[in-house]
């Protein structure tokens, strides 16, 4: 193998014990051993645990970020919810990985240099998905310049969806499936919050229902609201 | 003054100057100096900044926490908008500090051991704050044990309340007085959208809705989302 297949190849064997235990239980002898090499020869190709750890974010991160794009095709509802299909999955697939990165970052660089300064790489990393999953939202709803409130209904909702896949790992109380509609149903809930306090979020909401079919999330919101007041 | 009294001076001064810069950027001698004092006394109460930035973190978690507290006396609405009042004025006089902390903890351990440990203890701190405000909210709607969905709705909705205060603190574009009222009927719309996926909170919400008066901001919320679709 060549240096950087080589590379890759041990990335992705990090990234998938990186995902599936939380990262600080995961150790270099445990890569190498599934990586099929010595322990010193996965030192060749990383100087550390967490340089190889940094690596699997950046490649788990490019991954996140790609499921967050969607053709512009179709009603924005179901887009959404195609979506948010795509990032559970993701969840699924990393589960004690992510959620050991989400709370409070990741425990792995304990006792090596740097740490503070991977603190930072690592913010870094996760506001680049953030604002990805941002970019990916204004372009759906076709808007270039974000009034104020309309950047917040939609960074807030990413945090929402963040912590609603957190408390979902924790326990899996709750069917993913419903999440996954409930959070398509709660930005239409918070765009029209802030819809009923805005004129520019009104004009807006009301483009965006306009365009949704009878049989869409939206739609069943509003009726399944109806149904709750009845 | 007496050991433990310097020591609460000192943290009073620290808290104060980690409030209104990025911690990072407050040394030892300007905090010497707003007390009063010379740079090895302080090092005398406290071993580093490090030391002095958790008991000032501290001092703070608590006083926002305390904030939380609300007499269990009329409509939920106004009690949840009195709350959100408390907050903004925590996140008002704590400004760049809060955001330094919440967007990816302090940098302020930089080139200090254990910062590691420093980010755990940080983040637990967090997290109790997290946790006070999540008991007084199901103690003010009167649950005991929380459904899983119930949960959801209380835990995200905190999220959603941090991420809010923290773009507003980004420039202020908004009116921190709509924010406060946005914040609760954001309450009442993402409990609203679980009640339209559950039988539990729907009985809950139906509960809630009773007792809200007709000037209260539940009532309004309702009253501009019919205004909104007319």
């Amino acid at each position: 193998m060549g240096v950087e297949e080589r590379r890759q190849q041990l990335i992705g064997v990090a990234l998938e014990l990186f995902s599936q235990r939380s990262p600080d239980e995961v150790s270099i002898d445990e890569i190498a051993s599934a990586a099929g090499i010595s322990r010193p020869l996965v030192y060749h190709y990383f100087p550390g645990k967490l340089s190889l750890y940094q690596a699997a974010l950046k490649r788990a991160a490019e991954d996140l970020a790609g499921r967050f794009e969607e053709p512009h095709e179709g009603p924005l509802g179901a887009r959404l919810l195609r979506v948010m299909r795509r990032f559970f999955d993701f969840v699924d697939e990393h589960g004690p990985g992510f959620s050991a990165l989400m709370r409070g970052g990741p425990a792995v660089s304990a006792g090596e240099p740097h740490s503070m300064s991977h603190v930072s790489a690592t913010n870094a990393l996760i506001d680049s998905v953030r604002q990805a999953a941002y970019d990916q939202m204004l372009s759906h709803l076709g808007v270039t310049e974000a009034s104020p409130r309309l950047e917040l209904v939609v960074r807030s909702w990413i945090s929402l969806a963040e912590s609603t896949a957190l408390i979902w790992l924790d326990g899996r109380r709750i069917p993913r499936a419903d999440l996954e509609v409930q959070l398509v149903h709660d930005f239409a809930a918070l765009a029209a919050v802030s819809a009923a306090h805005d004129e520019g979020m009104a004009a807006l909401l009301r483009t965006m229902a306009k365009e949704e079919p009878a049989d869409g999330p939206f739609a069943e919101l509003v009726g399944r609201l109806i149904a709750l007041g009845a």
